[in-house]
């Protein structure tokens, strides 16, 4: 690329976090010190604002809002789930997308996503190669779901442990109080396949008998006969159950337990799955165990509870983003920011980077040796490997009308130079 | 009762809060400061705990342990939903609990809860004029549905609306992100009757267009023609639509909507009633918008959401624990502390005294000059009355895990000295 200045591209993928925004800044404040960047640029909506050429210039926004996103919880750029498939079969949109880089003379695109995000960077950093265009794909770690391999853990991951863990202490405080009424409550989390949510949720109990009682994740087969005894014996030695449970239950053959999964499952209630899992369980331990139950929800609450989350958490998800153009800077191409995790009594953890298209066929979930041997539980092992990453608490900046106050970008858009997307 | 000094009694009543044990340390402080009272004793459960002489000696525990009751959620006491019936048909539960509060020399019953309390602490406080004991009965209000009478508003709401306002903030952070996907988003909160919890949703929309776009609350009947067109509205405007709902949410004839109720609903799923009316409104949308849409179910974490509580709640909920106290040493008798806003610009709250039986009575629902026009939000004056009640951010003690520490009382059980509670 020469002497010439080249812009920057940033964009944001799939599910929000409450710190995917704190990653976008670090990209953002380190591409603006770089010599070799003109302008940072966002695409709207991840790569569907790249491919409508919907893109504006977070170089002209105030650099107390770039410096908010810290502190601001959803993804500000804006996100979207537009999955592009095989560079054959979605040939068009890749060259579409190299073809916005080139009409906004893009030479570096930052993308903060999980897998799938890191596939359709390196599909397009590939194509970009092939067709002689220079360009520095580099992906940056998020997910709430803490699935993505080759990295310690995945920004994000920290705030929302630390909120479940935390509404699991508030909610089981309910139960404890309550529980000749509200004798059993179940706390729905989020995670369809890895069960890394619900199992943060044990770091609430730190003593014996604490909330959660119970946690059931996806990697530990799920069977009905087995969870109505588990929660039979805990209501025997306590009197109350407090169970967690990830919303991705599996069963047996690896399918989801749904409402024809088991035969507590079918007799219990005749409809198609309407509420999820949480209200299954609901239903057969009503049934089955004979106590009142009740179930909370956080869905979308979770991962973009900020005024709560972990600093340890906001911290590295910045870090992140500061290590993908220090990269890009320094040669770096077609890899992923990872969390690596320093040997050693104390926790450190520093960056370190992968192959995109490692991270884009892989899948980290609950180890075996997380999970306690009654399939409903963590192991000490787990707490170790969550415990720092919770730890603690990013600042909110409260307004005097006792809320927390989030930045919004002023969206300047950029002139649109092609055609019209189809 | 002369110069001789006797015990006094706290019972926490109904659904816990976050604040109920700051009332509840209002209460123990201020008595334990007393020359008239040599214990302050704890009903286990509340009444369920007196009735089956299940008490503790408060006085006995950590200054440390009884002062973090101000920084910790839920009922720790013991709450329960035991419901009295009339004097005549539970006569002998009611000379029950005068039996036990003789032969534990109680001549103080300090009572948190709801409309329910305050009406068995109005019998018990008759019943025992009638027959001669001495005894002070004062309630102290409590409740996050904000819905007794007699009071400006209850210690308990405070924080919830906080907390409500807080999620509808950062989830709907989520929706302006992700819109293009997850396009409809749906939080359904308390308030089986009134909605108060639903209407404080709405301090998050500092913004025209900011989330919630859509309130429904208990007091505007709801029609499903008339919300179908609503969610449409919004959408065609905005491009994304954030719903808050009070569970309790009631048609024109003053039922509850469940799946029976109108066309739109007994159209779309023939289960019966479960899940909540989230998920029914979620169902109705996909179909009836062509939106895809997905809820949220805060559930009791919405009460005891502790670490992001209201400081004016918190210090509010506890003086009324104190002026209880200080009623009582006053020759008050048969009232429950109330909340009263002064008038002036200034938000300025003191306390009062409402007779039990007039809060017994009572119910306040959220008025119609704090509904728009349309029944789908709330009015400027609506957000001036709630706004002071969230003020400020309770201190809450962070562990060095990253979590909350909270209080737990060692309980010394008291000596029971009745035959057993049948």
């Amino acid at each position: 690329m020469g002497s010439s200045k080249a812009n920057a591209i940033v964009a944001q993928s799939g599910g929000p976090t409450a710190v995917i925004n704190s990653s976008a800044c670090g990209v953002i404040q380190e591409a603006m010190k770089s010599d070799a960047i003109e302008r940072v640029l966002g695409a709207t909506n991840g790569i569907l604002g790249v491919l409508k050429e919907d893109l504006f210039d977070i170089s002209a926004e105030r650099e107390e809002t770039i410096d908010a996103l810290k502190r601001t919880p959803a993804a500000a750029i804006g996100s979207c789930r537009h999955k592009l498939k095989s560079l054959e079969e979605s040939r068009a949109d890749f060259e579409r997308i190299l073809e916005v880089f080139k009409a906004h003379n893009i030479r570096y695109f930052f993308y903060a996503g999980g897998n799938d995000s890191m596939d359709t960077a390196d599909k397009v950093n590939k194509l970009a190669a092939d067709s002689g265009y220079e360009l520095v794909c580099i992906g940056v770690p998020k997910t709430i779901d803490n699935d993505l391999a080759c990295t310690d853990h995945c920004p994000g991951y920290g705030s929302v442990a630390k909120y479940v863990a935390t509404c699991a202490m508030e909610a089981g405080m309910d139960t404890e109080s309550l529980y000749t009424y509200d004798t059993c409550t179940i706390l729905e989390v989020m995670g369809r396949n890895a069960g890394w949510i619900a199992a943060a949720t044990g770091l609430a109990a730190r003593e014996p008998g604490e909330a959660p009682n119970l946690i059931y994740m996806p990697e530990a087969a799920f069977r009905w006969d087995k969870f109505v005894n588990d929660v039979k014996e805990v209501h025997k030695e306590l009197g109350r159950v407090f169970i967690a449970v990830g919303e991705g239950l599996k069963d047996e053959n690896g399918d989801y337990v749904t409402a024809d999964s088991g035969s507590f499952g079918k007799d219990s209630f005749g409809h198609s799955q309407l509420g999820g899992v949480a209200d299954m369980l609901k239903v057969v331990i009503e049934k089955e165990v004979g106590i009142k139950a009740r179930w909370n929800k956080l869905g979308t609450n979770q991962r973009n509870a900020m005024h709560f989350a972990s600093l340890t958490d906001v911290n590295e998800a910045y870090m992140c983003g500061q290590a993908a153009v220090k990269a890009a800077m320094g040669g770096v191409n077609g890899k992923m920011v990872t969390l690596v995790r320093e040997d050693g009594p104390k926790y450190k953890c520093t960056t370190g980077l992968a192959e995109l298209r490692d991270v884009a066929n892989g899948e980290k979930k609950v180890p075996k040796e997380y999970i306690n041997k009654a399939g409903n539980g963590i192991t000490e092992a787990c707490k170790d490997y969550i415990r720092p990453l919770i730890k603690g608490e990013a600042p909110v900046t409260v307004g005097e009308d006792g809320l927390a106050v989030f930045m919004r970008f002023e969206r300047k858009p950029l002139e649109k130079k092609l055609p019209e997307y189809m």
